[in-house]
């Protein structure tokens, strides 16, 4: 299996620059459109461009396979996961808000997944120049450079990154838990990429990330930090049908030494 | 005055270039040591190390001037910015939490001011490559591109940027005011350094930023902001001995056509 997967990676990581080159020429050009999905999610022409050509790409090349993409199939049961199929979960642009507004932290995700295992993942950020990829059992990597988690195990000098969802609805807990993070860490981080934050942990730039996200957010990003040594749970049950291996409800993603007690700290009693 | 002000202008880039590149071979070195202030607030040795640099050759330079500097003179009264003797208003390093975590989104700060008048601002991000700058009256830069706000007019659209104290008894209100944010705007960014965030409401990539900063964090890039468009405010009366011009208690800096929205979340009745 392992020539295979290391196959798949190689296209992964050339299909995630190519995306990126389409990024970053849209935005130089200021080519493209805005609109806005349910809640009031910002989605633009070039998301739309990115996972058509992502997709195609996997179709022409792997016609077996399976894709669950944020922007083309983000209604697919994914009990197929389960199988021994690979599944490609894709975003095409993780930060899309940040891509409209000419932000850096923009990023194309790429997971593989087989038989509810995570094989590959590839989180590939255009505007910043950083690749980062991790291969199951064979750690983690930016561009070519091993990555570690931080080690930080004081909650006190922690910094950790969350998100917030577009539905205003489910705010009022989630600021309740951000609270909580700024009463006792050093600071909190909102840069508007999950994917990025999850390998921001990997790179220990951030020592730990909690926010509740979609398969397509979380599917090579949490690869990538467990690869680097973080540790993955959830601090809220699933409240959704995906299989757990990319259930993204309550993701909390941390060094090991701090993972305990951020967690307390999700779960303190208002 | 406006030979001698560019002078001091290209002066002001020259030392933050300077200063930037310190920063980066640092950093590459991994070649400071952290240290903790009152409040556990962070420093660096290169926040030291760039601050003689700053001060020394502006002192050589320019020996009748004064400075403000957050590392060297953060208790000076700055009651002498209301005479006709230049001001050097100097953050060596603005994101030092940032920088010390290998996060992008760092820069130095340095404004002139002269008889309580915003004369110059340069905030230079080494790890961006992005010099922003001000002259008063002459609009506002990054690198050689002219900026300009925005002139987003949607509260529901607006991406709005904060940040948080060191200092854990002021977080109460402040968390409120976030959640307003979350419940009314686009989103919210936490990128860690105001200095950037003020200069990226100039560029447009965001489109409001509040938050109680000291003088050293604002006085460049509230000029910059000012010379792209922006309207600058405060939604706390002033709590401090700072002269006007450099009072960044409640500082509010949003596109003409949001700033009265925003204003009204911050005063609202919890």
């Amino acid at each position: 299996m392992a020539n295979i997967e290391e196959e798949w990676l190689a296209f992964a990581k050339q299909l995630a620059v190519s995306a990126g080159e389409m990024m970053v020429e849209a935005r130089d050009a200021s080519a493209f459109v805005r609109d806005y999905k349910m809640d009031h999610e910002l989605v633009t022409s070039t998301d739309i461009a990115v996972d058509q050509f992502i997709c195609s790409r996997i179709e022409a090349r792997y016609p077996s396979h399976r894709i669950l993409s944020e922007e083309s199939s983000p209604t697919m049961s994914l009990s197929s996961i389960a199988d021994d199929v690979p599944v490609w979960v894709i975003d095409p642009i993780d930060g899309t808000v940040n891509f409209a507004h000419g932000h850096h932290h923009v990023a194309v995700s790429i997971g593989v997944y087989v038989a509810q295992r995570r094989v590959l993942g590839v989180v590939h950020a255009p505007f910043l120049n950083e690749c980062f990829w991790a291969l199951s059992g064979a750690g983690a990597y930016c561009n070519d450079q091993p990555l570690s988690v931080s080690g930080e195990n004081t909650l006190r000098n922690a910094v950790v990154a969350t998100g917030f969802p577009y539905q205003k609805t489910a705010l009022v807990p989630i600021i309740e838990r951000v609270s909580r993070i700024l009463h006792h860490c050093q600071d909190i981080r909102r840069n508007g990429s999950a994917a990025l934050d999850l390998c921001w942990v990997a790179a220990g730039r951030l020592d730990a990330y909690f926010e509740s996200v979609k398969p397509w957010d979380m599917a090579a990003g949490t690869l990538i930090a467990e690869e680097a040594g973080a540790r993955v749970g959830h601090y809220l049950p699933r409240g959704t049908l995906w299989p757990e291996v990319v259930n993204g409800d309550g993701l909390l993603v941390s060094t090991p030494d701090l993972f305990d007690d951020v967690m307390a700290l999700m779960n303190a009693p208002a």
